[in-house]
C-alpha cells in the first residue's frame, strides 16, 4: 500500500461524505493499523491530501475535513456607505474588525497602482494599507491608492478617516465613485501573504483589483485587496 | 547553504527583475557550482519556487520564470451573442476553440446545481459538459445545467445546439436571461481538474458559479466553470 493509494482512498471517502466538512480524519497511528505501512507512508498519504487543500492540520488533535463557509465579499450588492475598500461586505455581520496599517500621505504609486489611476510617472499617491481580521486571524489584506491632489490635506491622509472611509470622503470631496472596475486572479499566495495573513497549506488566494471611476470616468481610487482563498467567495450581480 | 536560502535569493531577483517572465534560472549544475551545495539541494531549492507559482519546469530545457499574460473572463462586458457559458469572452481573439464533452438530455442535476435552479428533489435538467482550449492546452471547464421542463426537446439538448448558444435559445424559447449571479472562489485544483486541464504544480483554479435569471426572475440556467488560474483574469464592470 502506497501514499497515494491512501490518499486515494481517503479523498473518495470525503467526497462520498464518509467524513464531512469538520470530521477528523482516522490518526497516522490509525492508519497504519487499518492498512499495515509504516508511519511515514500514512503520514505523507494525510500529507497529500493537505496539499490538496481538502484537510487542515490542527496541532495536537489530529487532521480535519476542510470546511468551507466562506465570508462573502459583495462588490456589486447595494451597499451600505460604511466602508472603504469593501463597497458592501458587511464586516459586523462576517465579524470582521478592520486594522488600519499604514497610512502614506504623499508617495510613488506601484507601477500597477500608477497604471490603474492613469497617473504620470513621478505624480505622488495617498496610500491606505489595511488588514481584516476576525477574532485573532486576518483575513484580508487591502491597499488603496488615491492621488495625493485630490487626498492631500484631506481625512484620507490621516490616519482616522472617519465614517464612510475612502468612498465617503470621495464623495464629499466632489469625486463620488459611480463606476467600479475590477480584475480578479486566482494564485498562491507569497510567503509574505502565508505569514501575514496565516493561510493553511493547500490554500489559494484571490487577488481583486479594483479601480473607481468618478461622474467625469476619472479614476479616482485603486484597491488592490488579497483574500484568504479558504475565506472568502466573492459575489457579483449584474444586469445582461 | 540550505535550499530555502537558493529559493530565497532567486525569488529576491525575480522579483527585482533580475528573471524576467519567461526568462530561464540558472541550472541545478549552476546552482551546484554557485552556492557549493549538493545537487539534491539546488533541486529541492528551485522546486520549492514551483510551489509558489513562481516558476515552471519545462522538461528537457529547464525552469523558467512563470509569465501571466491572462485571457480575460468579462462576465459583465456588452457581450457578442456568439457564445453560452462565457457570455462576452471573445473566444476567436483569445484562439480558444469549444468542444462539447457530452450532452445530457434528462438527468438529477448536482445538488449545487438544483439549489440554484431552485428546483424541487427529482426535478430533471439537461446537462452541458464542454471544455474550451487553446491549442492543444485544455483552459476551461464548464457545465451547463438547464432545467428539463425548459430545455427538453430543444436545441439545448442536442449536441448541435447552434448560434449563439444556450443563452440565444433561452431567448428564442422566452427565457432571456437578462439578470446573472456569479460566486467567484479560488481553490487548489482537484486531481481530476490538473489532469483534465493539464495544470501546472502551483497554480489556484478559479471556480465561477453563475446563474442566469429570466425577466420573471426565474433561474433557467446555472453554469460551474472551472478555469486554470495561471491562464485567467476575470472582469467586472459595473455601477456604484
Amino acid at each position: 500500500m502506497t501514499a497515494s493509494s491512501i490518499a486515494k482512498d481517503l479523498r473518495a471517502e470525503i467526497r462520498a461524505g464518509t467524513y464531512k466538512p469538520g470530521d477528523r480524519l482516522p490518526s497516522e497511528a490509525a492508519l497504519m493499523t487499518t492498512y499495515g505501512v509504516a508511519r511515514m507512508t500514512a503520514r505523507h498519504g494525510l500529507s497529500m491530501l493537505k496539499d490538496e487543500g481538502l484537510t487542515v492540520t490542527r496541532h495536537g488533535s489530529g487532521v480535519f475535513v476542510r470546511s468551507f463557509d466562506p465570508i462573502v465579499f459583495d462588490s456589486t450588492g447595494s451597499g451600505s456607505d460604511d466602508s472603504t475598500i469593501t463597497p458592501v461586505m458587511d464586516e459586523t455581520d462576517a465579524g470582521l474588525t478592520v486594522r488600519t496599517l499604514a497610512v502614506t500621505p504623499e508617495e510613488d504609486p506601484t507601477e500597477e497602482a500608477r497604471r490603474a489611476l492613469g497617473l504620470e510617472p513621478g505624480v505622488q499617491v495617498t496610500t491606505r494599507e489595511r488588514l481584516h481580521v476576525k477574532g485573532r486571524k486576518p483575513m484580508l489584506h487591502g491597499v488603496s491608492y488615491v492621488p495625493a491632489s485630490i487626498a492631500g490635506g484631506t481625512p484620507i491622509a490621516e490616519d482616522e478617516i472617519g465614517p464612510g472611509g475612502t468612498y465617503a470622503r470621495l464623495k464629499e470631496l466632489g469625486h463620488e465613485p459611480v463606476k467600479f472596475h475590477e480584475e480578479v486572479v486566482a494564485r498562491m499566495p507569497t510567503i509574505e501573504e502565508i505569514e501575514a495573513l496565516r493561510i493553511e497549506p493547500g490554500t489559494a488566494v484571490l487577488q481583486v483589483m479594483r479601480t473607481a471611476l468618478d461622474a467625469e470616468g476619472a479614476a479616482v481610487e485603486y484597491s488592490r485587496i488579497v483574500l484568504d482563498g479558504g475565506e472568502f467567495m466573492l459575489r457579483y450581480d449584474f444586469d445582461a
